[in-house]
């Protein structure tokens, strides 16, 4: 028996939980949802219906959870409490500052329907989360550092093309060498935002625009750019879509701490990805977690849950005595 | 209110725990148990009891959590089962073959007593089975490395210090760079034993031992370093005390795989450790895992678990809204 599967959403991120359904093979696509006209949405998987969001009350029964791909902007704050009091979901809500709002929101309509909502599931938040817990459960005396990067951060490129004369934008950022090394040596060092991060742009700009004005709009830009050491690199449409048309991203998280009666010990815990697909390797992320919200909810459990309350057996379609013979 | 700690055993990993105890402010040690005669045992911690393990069974009111300290060779399949029937209990059992048969002892036991009793926990097994298990449940399709050091290996150091004319001895093992790289290339190379590790002795010899008989049984030595690249060095008693007295260790976790709908994108999880104190940083993971033990038992759990049985929420002494706030 499989597990029935829903998408709700059909971007880039809703691809790759197509693709990562694919390659689980206790999984099955029931549905894609989508709030365009279904006939417009063309997708990758022969036999499974594109449907109106308009229509999802109708696969109540035929879906066990539902993967909502949606923006953590507007979207996912109505969608996922809306969808929770129907359906077991997940989502990949990602605005730290909102999660515990998002999680009473999502724990009441779950409770109220009897359902499991998995939140704030992907790498960051997710498994750079849960790197963080349980290195700072291992080292209580420490400091923890995120770097972000070598990649492509959606937000920064979108800032750069609103600017006025800009065709075409793409935003790496970049972290910075020397501070992930002085990290990794156990010295502690307080880190400022310039010293952690560089940031990268590639830019088309339009015909006759003026390159030099829009290089310091960027570089005095608050907030996304200003407290940064930016460089700006001007590029042809062409150059843009051969060499930079991949989301790669990752990053590092990395906890260092003393142990020993007097501290005389140095430890340093580190956990880093290197993605070429940001939204395809999320994906596989999240369809991960659909597998323990359908295993928690076969159990009877209903209500919120994030990355760290999950019991990671849970996360796998391996039996329980395989997983401690081959992995444990 | 905090939860009661005893350590069984006190050598390395059982002085580790009681370190480990200091910081962590919701734990207290409430005993230490040897088989040696308790008024020889002096421990760091005033105040606190050094008892007979004879006399375990007075103080099954008075602990919440026994860690136990002993070796996986002959100590511990006999002790955490029989333990277990007393007392919550957690144990770094790591002899890997065994562990499904030592799952089962456990389990009996611990749900026999109405306790938890968590095994194998540390760093392998335990932080690195971890870093296994959620990089294989996320990445189905890719191929995992686990690559050790550099570090003291016991068992190895132990096994040149039985050959004749050998005073004392250290063995470091050591990841293979290239080896590493090819890894984190992503091109998932077929690595034999030789290309993954290197093995470094430091010896002293006894006066007139013969070295090249010395060397060339150490080189030779089936299972240990046979299959290995080995270099052995010859130093002075002084020297081994001054340069070799610490017992560092650590070593990687690599999972590279594919996604995408013709597995055209890589993707490099990787978790590593950088440890100044093996026992030190393995105790550091005990005391967690025994307050998840605590957690669980307080809410009428029992049997045997693992570290993939455990919700990571459970490591954590923070409040669970703490946790979602400051670690999501």
């Amino acid at each position: 028996m499989s597990i029935r599967i829903g998408i709700y959403g059909y971007g880039n991120l809703g691809r790759g939980v197509e693709a990562a359904i694919r390659q689980n093979k206790d999984t099955q696509l029931v549905a894609v949802f989508t709030r365009r006209d279904p006939a417009g949405v063309k997708i990758a998987t022969e036999g499974v219906e594109v449907v109106s969001s308009e229509n999802i009350e109708q696969y109540k029964d035929k879906i066990d959870v539902l993967i909502i791909c949606g923006g953590s902007a507007t979207d996912l704050p109505v969608q996922t409490p809306k969808l929770a009091k129907m359906f077991n979901v997940i989502d990949s809500f990602d605005t730290h500052a909102n999660i515990p709002t998002h999680f009473k929101n999502v724990d009441n309509a779950a409770k109220e329907g009897g359902n499991v909502g998995i939140i704030s599931v992907g790498w960051d938040p997710g498994m750079f989360s849960l790197a963080r817990l349980y290195s700072n459960c291992i080292l209580t005396d420490g400091a923890d550092y995120t770097f972000w990067g070598k990649g492509v951060s959606q937000g920064h490129s979108d800032a750069v093309r609103r600017i006025e004369g800009v065709a075409d934008a793409r935003q790496y950022t970049v972290p910075v060498t020397d501070a992930l090394n002085a990290v990794r040596s156990g010295k502690n060092p307080e880190l400022t935002t310039r010293e952690k991060h560089t940031r990268v742009c590639y830019v088309v700009a339009k015909e006759g625009a003026d390159k030099a004005r829009i290089e310091n709009e960027i570089k005095t830009m608050p907030n996304y750019f200003a407290d940064y050491d930016t460089t700006v690199n001007f590029i042809t449409a062409d150059e843009m879509k051969r060499n930079h048309s991949g989301l790669p991203h990752g990053g590092f998280v990395i906890r260092s701490g003393k142990t020993g009666l007097n501290g005389e010990h140095n430890h340093i815990i580190e956990y880093s990805l290197k993605l070429d697909s940001n939204p395809e390797f999320t994906a596989c992320v999240l369809v991960a977690f659909a597998r323990a919200a359908f295993k928690l909810s076969s159990e009877g459990v209903s209500g919120c849950k994030t990355v760290f309350d999950i019991p990671p057996a849970y996360l796998s379609a391996m039996p329980h005595e395989e997983i401690i013979s081959h992995l444990l």
